[in-house]
C-alpha cells in the first residue's frame, strides 16, 4: 500500500508539532512537505524534540509544489490564514484538512460577527464537511475539504449529541462548564499565558463571548434538526493538555437514566475512540496523549450531569485531523493513532 | 491590650499549619499551646517552615492545661475527633472554633446521614454558630462554640445568599460548578493524591456524595426562610490552594443583572474580605495566600452565572477562623489578616 | 514474523503501566499475561487509562502458565521480589528482563550494603547482563537475563563514559547533580510525594546515601578498567516524568572541549537513542515521553560540563527495557519506540 | 514613630508587587508614590490581586514629587533604566534601593562587558553599597544608594561565603548548580517562559554567561580579599518562585566537615533570616513567601556540599530591599517580614 502523503501547511504551531508527533508513527502516511512563511530551516531547529526524527525543511507555501508532493495538506493555520491557503490547494486537486476556525461555522455572516474578519471562500464553505467521524463520517470519506472540529466543540457535542438526538432533554437548558490545559491556546506568547501568570491559578474566561459557542450550538442544532441553546463557560486549568467538560441537562419527562445511557451505548457502541465510564468518573489524565474521548453520565438532583474528557491536542485536533484522513484515504480508522 | 492567647488541638495538620502562619504575624494573638496524640517534639520537625518562627512543643491533650494558658481553642482536627474534643474545653471554660464538620450541619440525623457517625454532642451542637461573619456577625461575638464553614460552602454561600434572600433567583434551579486545589484534602497521603496521579490532572468527584453539599443547602435555605436546592459538583485542580466556584442561577421574571449587582453591593458594600471585580473575573491566583473572597456576576443566555474565589486554606479554613476570632475578642476584623 | 509475547510480573506499578503503553503499539511484541499478587482483575479497573485497549485479567504468579503463554517476562517489581520471582522463570526456560536493582550490583556483598537485604540469587546474579545497549549490546543480545539500569544511571553513565573510557577526565574528580521528575519514586503514596507538599517544591535528597551511586561507579569504573568516583546529588523537581543531569568534570592536561565531541560523536553516532544538540541545551521536555537521551557538552572556567536528559520512565525504565527486548528477540532496535 | 515614606519606581512589574504585598503589612512604613512610564490608573487594575487594598495611582516619574511624599524609593525597574532614574532621586535627596543590577558591578567595565551597556552614573557607582545585610549591615545603615543583590547571588554568597572568609575551602574550585522558579525571570512575556514551554520542563541555561556568576565572584572575592573563581550554572524549574543551589566546594587540607559548621554558625548565630538547618535539607518549600535563606551543609566523598534556599521574590528582591530598608531607617531588622 502506497502511504498518504501530507503537507502541513502553518508548520510552526502546537497543532502541526502534535500532528507530526503523530505521523512519524503512523504505518501508511508520511510527511513530504512542511510549509510556513516564517522560515527556511530544519524543522527541528524550532521544535527541538523532534531532533533526528523529522529532517524536512520549513519551505514557503507553493501550491504546485504542494500537489506534487502530497496528497492532503493539514492546515494548521490561525483562522483567515487558512482561507487564505485553502482555495489554491483544492483548485490544485489537493484534499483539505483545516484545523482552524474558518470553514466551521456554515453561515458566513454568523462566522463574521464571531470573528470579526468577512469570509472570503463561501465557494469551499458551502461543500465543507464537519470532521466529527462519530456523527459525520460518510460525508468525510468522500469530503475535499474537511473542517476539523474545535477542541471544545467536540467534547461537548460527543458529551450531548446522543441526547438531543434522542429527545431525552430539554434542547433550551443545557449548560456546558468546560476547562482546558493552556496548550490550547497556542503557542504565541502572551502576559495572560506568561508562566507566573498562570501557574497555581485557575479561572473563567470569555463568558458569552467564546467563540466555540456557535459552533457547538449549530452543530448540535443540525443533529437536532431544530435549535438548541446552551451556557458555555470555559476555564484555564495550570496544566499542559486535556479539557474535561460538564455537563448540566435537564430531561424531559419520564427521561430516565438508562434512556440516557442506552443512548450513548447505541451512539458510542462501536466507536474506536469513545470510551464510556460506568466505574470511574473521566479526567485528563486518562486520555492524555491519546485520541480517545471519555464519557461518563450521572443524575443527580433531577438533571443528568455528562462529563467528557480529551487531550484538547489530540482528539481536540491532530488526532482527530488523522483520524479524519484515515477516514478520507480509506485506511483503517485507528492507524497510527493506538 | 492583652494578646488574646490561642491553643491549637490538632496541630499536625494543614489547618493547623496555616492557622499558626497567620497567627506568628497577628499583632493581638499568640499561641501558647499546640496539641496531639502523636507526637510530642517541636512543630518545627513536622513543619519545617516553622524553624526558628515557633518554638512551642507538641503537648498531649489536657483540657484544664489549655484552659490555664489560653482563651480559645482552635479545633484543628478531623470529624468525630473534634466533637470528642470540644465538650471538654467548653466545659473548662474556653471558647472554641472549630473547624471540622461536626458542628456544621444543625440536625444530628443529618449528620449522621452524610458522615456516617453518630453525632455524640447535641448539646453543643444546639448552641454552635456558623461561622460565617458576612451572614452570622452578631451571633458569633458572643458565641462559646464557632463553628467554622467548609471551604466549598464559604465560596458558594457568599455567591448565591444575596440573590436568595433577595428573591432574585429560582431556590429550586441552582447549579453550582466547583474546583478545588488539593491541599483541600488535607495532609494524609493517598493513592488519589499521590504527586504523578495528580499532577496535570484536572477530574469531578463525589457527585451527589460531597457532604458540602447539605452543609451549603442548610444554611442557604435558613437565610431564605424556606428550602433550597442545588446541584454542587467538585473537580480537582492540579494545584496547592484556591477555590473557584462557577454558578449558574435562573432570574426569576424580571429580575435584571442590575438587580444582582445592587443584591451583592448591598450585602458586602461594607464587608473587609468581600471584594466584588467589575473589569476581570475572578481567578484562585488573585485571592492565594489572602482571606479574600472575590466575586462577580455576570449575564448570560437568560442565566446569571456567580463566579466566586477564595483561597481554600485562609477564606475556606484558617483565615476565616482567625476573623471569627478577631470578631469574638472585640478585636479589629482584620487583625493579623491584611 | 510472529510477534514475540511477554508477559508482564508485577502489573501494578508505575514501569509497568508504561511498557504496556509501548507495548500495544509494538508492530512485533504482544502482551500475554499480566502477574500480580494484588488482584485478580481487568487491568483498566487499576489504570483507567487502558481501558479499551487491554482487556488481559491480572492473574496470579505462575510460572509454567507463563511459559506456556509467553517469551520473555519483564519484571516489574519492586526490589527484593525480583530476585524472589526471576528464578523460577528462568529454569522454566524464559528470557527474563529485571527492571528492578536486584542483578545491577555484581557484587552481592555490596548490594547487601546499599539495599540492607541479602541477596538470594548468586548463581544467576553471575551471568546477568547489565542493559544498557550503547555498551552493552552485544551481550544482551544473547542474554538470558538482563538487568535493566536505573533511571539515574542511564543518565549518567551516558554523560560520562565516553570520556572516561577515552581518558578525557579525571576519574576521581566528577561531579553529577542530578533532578528528577516525581514518576520516579513509584505509585506507593507517602507523605514525601502527597500532591501539596510536593508542587511548587525543588529539594536535594538522599546525599551519599542513593543507591544509584554505587551503580554508577560500578559500571564507569568497568568500562574504564580502572575505578572512578564521583559524587551523586540527586534532587525532586515538581513534575510528572524526567530527568536532567548536570555532570561536572575535570579535562586531564591537554584535553579539549574538541576532544570531548569527538569521543560523544564517536560513542553514539550510530545510536538510535542517543541525541547530541549543539545548538541548544537538554531539556526534560524534549524528551518527555520518548526512549532518546538528548546530550550537550560544554566548556565552562576549565571543566566539561556535561548535560543529559532524558524520560525516566522510558529511557529511564521502561523503553529501554523493550529497547533491550528488541535486542535479545532480534527486531529492529526502535521498534515500537519511535 | 512617623512612618517611613515609600516610592516605588517602576511599579508595574513582580518586584514590584511582591515590595508593596509586604509593605501593606509593614507597621513602620507606608507606600505614597508609585511611579511608572506606562500607565497612569489605580495600580489594582494591572495587579487584580491588589484590588481594595492599595489606592494609589500609577503616576508619571517627578523626582521633585517622589522627594515631597516620600522618604525612600525603591528602584523596581529593569537594569539600564534604574541608572537613569537614581541620580535624580539622589540629588533631591532621597535615600535610594535600587532592585536591578546597575549599582552591583563595582568595576563600570566589568557591568559594560556582562550588561552590553555603557554605565553612566559612575559617580553613584562609587558609594553604592552592596545590600547583603549578613556582611554588610553597618555600611548599609548609612548608605544613600544601597544596592539589594540578585537573587542567585543571595543564595550562593550566604552559602560560601563564610567557608571562604575563614579559609576552609579551595577558593578556585567551586561550582554552583543553581535553580529557579520561573518568576525570577520577570513580568514580560517570551517564547521561552510561555506556560505550555515551561511547565513540565527542567533544563539548564546562560552557561558561562550568566550575569550572576560575575556578581557572586565580585564579592567573595571582596569579603576573602582575594580572588574567588567558580562555576555558576542556572536551571529552570516548572514552579513560580524559589531558588534553591547545590554547592560543591574543596576543603582545605585538614578542614572538617565541624570546621564549616562552625564557620556558618558563627556567620549567622545572630541573623535573623538565615537558618541553618540539621535535621532535615533545604527546599524551596520551607522558604515560599518568607525572608528565609535557609541553609545545611553535608561532606560527602572528599567534598563540602552545601545548600541553600530562598524565596527569588522576597529574600532573593524585595523582602531583602525591605530588610535594607528597615536597616537604613533604624527600624527593627524585622519589620513587616515576619
Amino acid at each position: 500500500m502506497n502511504k498518504v502523503r501530507i503537507a502541513i501547511i502553518g508548520a510552526t504551531g502546537y497543532t502541526s508539532l502534535e500532528a507530526i508527533r503523530w505521523l512519524l508513527r503512523h504505518p501508511h502516511a508520511e510527511i513530504t512537505y512542511l510549509a510556513s512563511r516564517k522560515m527556511e530551516q530544519p524543522i527541528s531547529d524550532l521544535f527541538p524534540e523532534l531532533l533526528g526524527r523529522l529532517n524536512l525543511p520549513i519551505e514557503p507555501f507553493d501550491p504546485q509544489a504542494v500537489k506534487a508532493r502530497a496528497d492532503v495538506a493539514l492546515l494548521c493555520l490561525p483562522h483567515v490564514a487558512a482561507m487564505d491557503h485553502a482555495p489554491a490547494l483544492l483548485d490544485a486537486g489537493l484534499r483539505v484538512i483545516d484545523l482552524s476556525a474558518d470553514y466551521r461555522l456554515k453561515d458566513a455572516a454568523l462566522y463574521e460577527h464571531w470573528y470579526k474578519h468577512k469570509h472570503v471562500d463561501a465557494a469551499n464553505l458551502a461543500h465543507a464537511v464537519y470532521g466529527l467521524p462519530e456523527f459525520f463520517r460518510s460525508e468525510i470519506k468522500s469530503a475535499k475539504l474537511v473542517s476539523n472540529p474545535g477542541c471544545y466543540p467536540t467534547a461537548a457535542i460527543l458529551g450531548i449529541a446522543p441526547l438531543v438526538k434522542a429527545g431525552l432533554v430539554e434542547p433550551a437548558d443545557i449548560i456546558v462548564n468546560a476547562a482546558s490545559g493552556i496548550s490550547g491556546a497556542g503557542r504565541t506568547p502572551s502576559q495572560q499565558h506568561h508562566f507566573p501568570e498562570r501557574n497555581e491559578s485557575f479561572e473563567p474566561y470569555g463568558i458569552g463571548s467564546h467563540r466555540h459557542a456557535p459552533e457547538i450550538q449549530q452543530t448540535l442544532s443540525g443533529l437536532r434538526g431544530r435549535e438548541v441553546q446552551l451556557l458555555f463557560v470555559p476555564h484555564l486549568i495550570p496544566m499542559d493538555r486535556g479539557i474535561l467538560e460538564t455537563i448540566y441537562l435537564k430531561p424531559v419527562a419520564g427521561a430516565t437514566l438508562a434512556d440516557a445511557r442506552a443512548a450513548f451505548a447505541q451512539a458510542y457502541g462501536n466507536e474506536p475512540f469513545v470510551r464510556i465510564r460506568e466505574t470511574n468518573l473521566p479526567s485528563t489524565k486518562y486520555v492524555a496523549n491519546s485520541n480517545f474521548l471519555d464519557l461518563a453520565v450521572r443524575e443527580y438532583n433531577g438533571r443528568f450531569v455528562v462529563m467528557t474528557a480529551l487531550d484538547n491536542m489530540v482528539k481536540g485536533a491532530s488526532g482527530q485531523a488523522i483520524q479524519n484522513m484515515n477516514i478520507m484515504f480509506g485506511l483503517p480508522e485507528t492507524s497510527g493513532l493506538v
